[in-house]
């Protein structure tokens, strides 16, 4: 095998390859990339055990030839190392071509490095094949999707469909659901794309997959029993689903509230996060303090102390009321909804409560108070 | 106690006194600054083993008023929760109170905050005075002395005099020397300042504090047997010397050499950077081979391949000659000397070599090579 090829889209395939590359393994073959010269260009393949990517930069791109002086072949290459080389050369262009089966040489001209490699035959076998139910959206939509639900799946151990967003298409809307238990983030697309779809996409492998499409880009999911694979550009990755009903029905939103807040996004995420410096090696809890005089934000802690924070610019309809809540929770559902001003509909002090934008209402974050002294 | 201050002020205050407060102990003294308002302004004072570092803040500052309202005291607040509050504040001014001794109240009109306290009296007594000889000079030139010999101090574990810089005044010339046994780094600045002075001073802690005076500061450095004093602007650094002589002598730079380089020192940085790739969880060795014809430098390891990388620009004078050393050694030396260009000077394949920025003999780096097979 051999190629000589453009250096920086190079650094940039085995970079996207690379995500899919374990950064620490017992199996060698695990921390490599495969690299295969055929006639439609190099493809750079790293896989893990939840997911696989593949991309293929062509022998031109917009008409220029980016890819030459090739001859056929495969090899496994150290990925991280390899990405650190060729990060570094310092040339547009940079020669790779192996050597008895066991070196790969590099050069530049000025550079020559010799990287001990193995035969791409020892790679397994990945099936990258379209199957199942297939649907198409905009990259920056799917991205869109993600930002506003990943946060709210378990980050940690426990039950694996909590650990996913669930995507579900009824033909006229696409919906994403993402739940510890103890908060819920729901997003809702108007799109006739994935009718009948219903799948358990793990969320850190959602929100590694949208960082990888030009904005630009369409995105091809297609789902089958227990993969979904994503088209865009010249890459594909397929990831493992997790299987089983997904535990949250639609309509677990609360429709009818006695209380409603409207604040602006900053102030109350600013004083959240000069409040969330006394909650050391704790839990961050926070009393949102409400009545139509004022409202208060306030925090205490045997450890550190105690503050209170008042918010100057609200609305506010209903009697007083207190509700307390990890903050955490509250503040990245404020930065995921994204508007200038955020909206709070409560039930009661331990009911449910609903934050959303009032400027859009395709987003929904739903959470669970907790209870104080 | 009570003080209502400048917030950008405080911060700077209490990010200066907050250098020496260490990150965890289990005495909450020892993690606490202490506040102290005098007629003199707002002292902040923090203090570990090995440093100690009291900063004021005047009542003006060019004749505006920074700080006011104050009735006299002192208290231990917890450093790093006070700084990350104070840090936080919005508005350009905050109010301090201590009440009933025990709570510190922190107030902006928005944010309230009551964080636990301690007396002021709990705090250990710190020695700030200058005694013994004394000399002052420019705290760019310190910093300059310190930027280009602290690296070659012994950074872990091992002879506690060899973590040092040891500093020597005769009258004409400030000498800072540093090693670790395998690398020496040498500063010579011409003054007539710090005549009969030779202290050693931990590294990490020198480069700790050049980094606190304005550029436009001078430092004055009072030395007597177990501590020296720094002093500049309004803040006082004591920290502790460690006894005995120095084990280095001023002559120990070879002044006889038989082979010359000179390169471009962005060329064999980069080149030493990328040769660094290769070395994964090992020293970091190269091979530099010179001769008229040519330069290159190598590595190779067993683990991942090897490398070359061909030195463009050079100037080489003597036989051909092979040496190898510890990459990162040449790496820091040529990088604190600097220079556009950089000089060698060989006397053979295993005697220590000498490497100088050749437009600056003020700084010189002594480095033993390494054996390779």
């Amino acid at each position: 095998m051999r190629f000589t090829i453009n250096t920086e889209l190079f650094v940039k395939g085995l970079s996207i390859a690379g995500r899919a590359v374990a950064a620490k393994s017992a199996n060698p073959i695990l921390l490599s990339v495969k690299l295969e010269v055929s006639g439609k260009g190099l493809s750079i393949t790293g896989t893990n055990s939840e997911i696989s990517i593949s991309t293929t930069i062509p022998n031109t791109v917009d008409g220029r030839e980016v890819l030459r002086n090739t001859s056929l072949g495969t090899a496994l290459i150290q990925a991280r190392l390899l990405t650190d080389v060729i990060r570094r050369i310092d040339s547009a262009e940079v020669t790779v071509e192996i050597i008895d089966g066991t070196i790969a040489k590099i050069d530049d001209g000025k550079s020559s490095f010799k990287l001990f490699c193995m035969g791409g035959d020892e790679y397994p076998d990945i099936d990258f094949a379209l199957e199942g139910r297939s649907f198409t959206i905009p990259a920056t939509v799917l991205s869109e999707i993600v930002d506003q639900t990943a946060f709210a799946a378990l980050s940690k151990d426990g039950k694996p469909i909590l650990t996913t967003i669930n995507l579900k298409g009824d033909g006229e809307h696409l919906v994403a659901t993402a739940t510890d238990s103890a908060r819920l983030s729901k997003k809702v697309i108007e799109t006739d794309a994935g009718a009948n779809i219903s799948c358990n996409v793990p969320a850190k492998v959602l929100a590694e997959i949208v960082k990888l499409p030009d904005p630009r880009d369409s995105v091809e999911i297609s789902v089958d029993a227990d993969r979904a694979v994503f088209v865009f550009g010249n890459t594909v990755v397929a990831c493992r689903l997790i299987p089983g009903d997904y535990p949250v029905s639609a309509n677990i939103i609360p429709t009818a509230f006695s209380y409603f807040l409207e604040v602006n996004s900053h102030e109350i995420l600013s004083a959240i996060e000069r409040l969330s410096v006394l909650s050391v090696g704790v839990a961050p809890v926070v009393k949102l303090s409400m009545s139509e005089k004022g409202v208060e934000v306030s925090s205490g802690y045997s450890q550190t102390g105690s503050g209170v924070e008042r918010i100057n610019t609200f609305q506010y309809e209903g009697e007083r009321l207190d509700i307390a809540f990890n903050s955490t929770f509250v503040y990245e559902a404020i930065r995921a909804l994204g508007g200038e001003d955020v909206s709070f509909s409560f039930i009661g002090e331990m009911k449910p409560f609903v934050i959303r934008n009032p400027n859009d209402e395709s987003a929904v974050e739903l959470i669970t108070p907790m209870r104080t002294r």
